[in-house]
């Protein structure tokens, strides 16, 4: 048996979230499915982030046991071979120790936020950004956010229905920044809440507009409320991005 | 009457082509249903570029000529609320000279080309660029596209269906880069000739492979042979990215 480690770009969309549901296809089903029809073998996926829906990838990290033998370069092309035409790919395989969790081994995440902030709709980006009609200012959302860099109680930024077991987290590094028409955040972190880099987006668009400074986000913060914080911005602009060991 | 110049973006994949034409439907169709149907005139529009089925625009001019008295911001929101659910967005409105044309008076046109250089499948960019499995040396394709900048025949990069009156045309720049497994061209002339930058990259892609050098390429320019270049690269990788006038 081989524990194979994978990293899978995915086109969030068409998908319930990376989690295997009842309600419809998921990246996790799209992945076992793929896996059986080269193999044969019945296998359960693990991923590193269990991704929403619409929420895309551009490196989760993935696991899965298999008894066959082959190499990581068979594995890669049967794999993708069998996710077609699903927006899913395989851009890595490579044979992990037998005790590699894609999950519980992983020691860092960063997500990427994309947003658009221009008046006229996306036609290239339709799906992969959130659209913001009025004009932000970057320079004050990055400073803004960093208010929330450190340990802190994030119940404010959590989805009310996440089941973790504790809302303190340390958030290791957030940075927001333009360039054109485009703003993106990236965010570090050892693991997030259920929508916190969302809900952190959301709020920080009203800093973006100056509806809300600094201090506003501070206070949020301190609220350990998520009524206190701003709207959850669209899962379309979210990528997990990188997954550390 | 007012002459109205318009910068569009597109996502060519679900068109014929930027031309209205009786097999299917164009940009330019649907920017003259959605003038029409938030004007009610029936309006001629006329862009810079006629891109091909599955060639994408950043930043396409058009102009038309409307009747109706109305602002700049106006025509842009109705037009983007009655292109809907089209993946065609105009980005900027401006009123023109009543002798500008959005094609004959254009001094300058850039086109891009996007290949992602990995084996793996697209997943998130299927339709917005060209796959190449096989490794590409960037370095070697970018000295080698070199000879062809300069006032040429360009007949052998040229489709046989082109209609253009001369196959002489004057490249004034190609680059290209690579970032990561991206790999970019950037090409800028006056104007171009039908698939010219397709039969460019599709031949400059057996450079990057190893295959040719950048004496093949020289030698393919002085045969005036379509024959003589290599295969016409996916129409997927290519956007119009900016126009001069």
């Amino acid at each position: 048996m081989t524990r194979w480690r994978l990293t899978v770009e995915y086109d969030g969309g068409p998908f319930v979230g990376w989690q295997r549901q009842e309600n419809g296809p998921s990246v996790q089903g799209a992945l076992e499915d793929a896996i059986k029809g080269f193999s044969g073998e019945d296998v359960q996926v693990a991923g590193a982030g269990r991704t929403d829906s619409g929420v895309h990838a551009l490196a989760q990290v993935a696991h899965f046991d298999l008894d066959r033998e082959v190499d990581a370069d068979t594995v890669r092309d049967a794999v993708n071979f069998h996710l077609k035409p699903r927006p899913v790919a395989v851009l890595e395989v490579q044979a992990a120790a037998h005790d590699f969790h894609a999950r519980f081994s992983a020691i860092e995440r960063t997500y990427h936020y994309r947003i658009v902030n221009r008046r006229a709709p996306l036609a290239l980006e339709t799906g992969r950004a959130w659209q913001v009609p009025v004009p932000l200012d970057a320079g004050a959302m990055n400073e803004a956010a960093q208010v929330l860099v450190g340990n802190h109680d994030f119940t404010s930024f959590r989805a009310t229905q996440c089941q973790a077991d504790s809302p303190v987290k340390t958030l290791d590094e957030i940075a927001v920044a333009r360039d054109g028409e485009i703003i993106t955040l990236d965010v570090r972190a050892r693991s997030f809440l259920h929508n916190q880099v969302r809900i952190i987006t959301g709020t920080l668009r009203l800093v973006g507009e100056g509806k809300w400074d600094r201090d506003d986000v501070a206070l949020t913060l301190a609220a350990c409320d998520r009524a206190a914080a701003g709207p959850t911005a669209s899962p379309h602009g979210l990528y997990l991005a990188a997954v550390r060991y």
